[in-house]
């Protein structure tokens, strides 16, 4: 950048101030993100290696932060509040340390020149922590020393969930204003609930980072908490207040995963007779075991939320160790029986690099079938001997989980992936990198780009039942690799044989009183948690109230210009 | 899918049908692709595994296709033709190779069924061969016996564009019409051009698949031949008219690459007298060294079609062998200079990964500075000695091409890449697996997910000067390779010295009668010659006609529903 096209930037920072206030903005934000603004860039000792008086001293250093500050203050000044928004670990490249001398330097040089400090962290994946990876208010001891310089108010972020959390960062000093993204996805009415004291209703994060999926993948947001969010205009889904009952007919859900307990809170709420019927001892279907695994505690409150709403609401009865068969579901004769009763890990290899079976998938052929397994079996419990081979063609959080909690069971755990990253999706959710650091980091050996060509003896002549074939994906160069077990995550199948059943004869139907039969969730589609909890509460909305005919929710139309 | 589903599906297709025609649509297609229609994996042997009418025999596995086009017929074909849309190599999965004898079955079951049918071959990245790796017409063997089958007209696409090899289609009886997607963005007066014997004229795709591109990363479409493609509403540019000339200033250009030639080839057109200075002998710039390459001969057509249309125009000088300093510019006494001087790569490892240099990569410390090489280098052809190690932080193209090159050339080939794949990147332009696969044919040790630690006895202690330390991304782990020469393909750098010179002496310039000096193109800021040439063209346009305050397009505004 040479001294015009400062001047150009400067120009146009003023002039998109002036555009924000113009559209109505009330707060104004001047960026100084390390990596991801020039001001940002300009402060950094290793980006910064101008010789002019914007580079070498950090009074030259901060230069143009400095008069852009200024022009915005100018600018928007007299009606607006010009926020900085400042890394406070703000170093980037190679052996750039932060320092948190000249940090503090900063951060007197320009104590009293914005309106609001809004600190954080850099870093998307370190700022927007999943839980799985950090604790709550994760940021504290780095922007603590912030209030301690400056008069202003300071405002930070770290997935604050919890009241007595947020109420803590005020009352020690550490903040001002609470800065909290994912908990209003999760629940927009947060600070109302904790401000009428009805800390039970809210709805907390889970940390699960499929909100910010949506960025990296083009597609409406969804929250696995709060399946009104991205709905509230398009469908008129309000976050809390749902139409009541039209009818005082009763509906039978078997299954109490997800999609289930959300189906039967959300009815449940609607004034509905709702009863809920689960086949094992525990609520939370895949939640209540995929809880347990290393990291996904939070995930529980899924469950936990929705069970302590169940004993406020009254209307929901719930059956636990109640295995249903056709003819107990028609027993009940309740007008509406919703199927809500999962999906199962595939047994024979089939997923995004398969369509057939991998040869040796079924135990025959001299695989022990034993030592096939699925990570249904291990959130069942089942451990399989060593060493272990995990197939990751899945590519969500299950095969690297899988792996870390064998390799803690003091497993040797090998993860062939045919993706060019273990966990690849979850780059879209902020954790991949921490998935592979870790899984580095206890020792799982990683092979990418290659997929399972075989497994026993079928796999190529000469080899034993213990070991297993796999091949680059490109390539196609083979190798043999030693493994007493094998878990094959590669993709789900529902679980719907109790819903073909119970449709292969209508009339049976009928004679019962029983009016629609309908699958949600797992039970229809396998897929996230989110689109389960989506699945369940789309059924209580729409029960009683189809969706308008053609397109089912409002959308913008665009109008072509000039404006 | 059970029976319900199938009703569903086929009562889905028809109300999308007559939604098309209700919209205004003459022409209705059923597709019939494989991997990606329904229609398509049910006549697949390997997927369809169904028991019941829909699986087994072919006449089974067609009844889908079949009742949709009889469905599509019954709905709309009393106003609309119905097309099929058809892969005929639909076999999809392991070991389902495609049974010719097959495939026939099915034309010849469906002859006369559709209206038009319109054949071609599975996966985009074979159907959209870039020119790098097939030829144009290259799936004439696939589809051409389909014609000897139905009397219906027959379209099948294969990147025409040469006139010749299109007529040749028609006269030998492969296919009743041409479909060329590439070729149309690539020049939307094709058939007109061809028609009024204006061959010269016509603007070929080069098949570089940038245009693909946007479909992955989405923004609006780029094409290397065609700048104005996408503009033509936002900007108001059409493809062949350019405004005439609204002054007699003189124009100097210095540097004939891509964004050179195309602002002197629009400026010609527009009527004003274009004086294009190139330093070297040969136009073109990186196309006229590029082009030479393995398999990028096509690319040159950005350079050959201009320096033919100066030939026509009469008003665009051309100065070869012409390398100017400040003062010859100034002597030209030209109101409006040009610098299109690009851009070279960098010689110090910097780019996505490394903020800073890369320890030894200045030669130092024992490194031999001989034996560090950037692409420039090789494009002007210097060979290193082997073995070489490549290092690509840049992920398009190049890092690919300078190992194919450098093992055709007999060296022994290590590319080392801080991404999962190599030339990531050319996974938007379909390119990536043609790519990775024949780096693996021909012998290329790929090593991803590495950074460049260090060259020479930097490195590390104890190690050589022909050695060089590399870190996976995520571990950090070191690994050391012997190399006797190291080529880094890491990021390009403006060759704007001119400029700044020019611009440093605002009272010289006003001397010399020059009232602008404009940087396009690499020289402003290094990227595709795609960006270059629309850099070249919007400068032409710009000159005289500064666009509009505000928002410098049209745009669609989003208007609220419902509707």
């Amino acid at each position: 950048m040479d001294k015009a096209d400062i001047r150009d930037y400067r120009r146009w920072h003023r002039e998109a101030a002036l555009r924000a206030r113009a559209a109505g903005f009330d707060l104004i934000y001047v960026y100084c993100r390390a990596g991801t603004s020039m001001n940002g860039d300009f402060l950094s000792r290793v980006m910064n290696r101008r010789t002019d008086e914007y580079g070498g001293s950090l009074e030259n250093r901060a230069r143009l932060l400095r008069e852009v500050l200024e022009d915005t203050h100018a600018a928007v000044g007299d009606t607006c509040a010009v926020a900085i928004r400042f890394t406070v670990d703000f170093a980037v490249g190679p052996g750039a340390e932060t320092d948190p001398e000249e940090t503090r330097d900063i951060v007197e040089m320009f104590a009293e020149l914005p309106d609001l400090w809004d600190v954080n962290i850099r870093e998307w994946r370190r700022d927007s922590m999943p839980s799985r990876f950090g604790p709550e208010a994760s940021q504290e001891n780095l922007v603590a020393f912030v209030k301690g310089i400056t008069s202003k108010p300071v405002v930070g972020v770290g997935r604050f969930t919890s009241p007595d959390t947020m109420v803590g960062q005020i009352e020690r000093g550490v903040l001002d204003f609470i800065g909290a993204a994912r908990p209003s996805i999760a629940d927009p009415f947060l600070p109302q609930k904790i401000e009428q004291g009805r800390i039970d209703e809210i709805s907390e994060c889970i940390g699960c980072n499929i909100c910010v999926s949506a960025d990296y993948t083009i597609v409406p947001m969804r929250c696995t908490r709060n399946p009104t969010v991205g709905e509230e205009w398009r469908k008129g889904w309000h976050p809390e207040r749902l139409p009541a009952k039209r009818s005082e007919d009763g509906i039978l859900i078997v299954g109490a995963g997800p999609a289930g307990l959300e189906a039967a809170r959300a009815l449940g709420e609607r004034g509905y007779s709702v009863t809920l019927a689960e086949a094992g001892d525990e609520l939370g279907g895949r939640v209540a075991h995929e809880c347990r695994l290393p990291g996904l505690a939070a995930w529980g409150r899924v469950r936990d939320y929705r069970e302590q709403q169940f004993t406020r609401l009254g209307n929901v009865e719930v059956y636990r160790a109640s295995a249903l068969g056709a003819d107990h579901v028609r027993e009940f004769v309740m007008p509406h029986v919703v199927l809500a009763t999962g999906a199962s890990w595939r047994r024979d290899g089939i997923g995004h690099q398969h369509d057939v079976a991998i040869a040796g998938a079924d135990g025959t052929d001299g695989a022990n079938a034993a030592n096939l397994l699925t990570p249904d079996d291990i959130l069942a419990g089942a451990r399989p001997t060593g060493p272990v081979l995990i197939y990751d063609d899945d590519h969500y959080y299950m095969g690297g989980l899988i792996a870390e909690q064998l390799r803690a069971d003091g497993l040797d755990v090998t993860l062939v992936t045919p993706a060019a990253d273990v966990s690849t999706w979850t780059h879209a959710t902020l954790e991949h990198r921490w998935i592979e650091q870790r899984l580095h980091e206890i020792g799982v050996t990683i092979i990418e780009k290659h997929a399972l060509a075989g497994i026993g003896p079928n796999a190529k002549a000469g080899i034993g039942p213990n070991a297993v074939e796999i091949a680059h994906v490109i390539s196609g160069r083979r190798r043999t690799l030693a493994a007493a077990s094998v878990v094959l995550v590669t993709c789900k199948i529902s679980n719907d044989a109790l819903y073909h059943e119970l449709t292969a004869d209508w009339d049976a139907l009928a004679a019962a009183g029983i009016t629609s039969v309908t699958r949600i969730g797992d039970c229809l589609a396998p897929s996230t948690i989110a689109a389960a909890i989506y699945a369940g509460h789309r059924y209580a909305r729409e029960l009683d109230a189809a969706p308008p005919d053609g397109v089912p929710f409002l959308r913008e139309l665009p109008e072509l210009g000039p404006f």
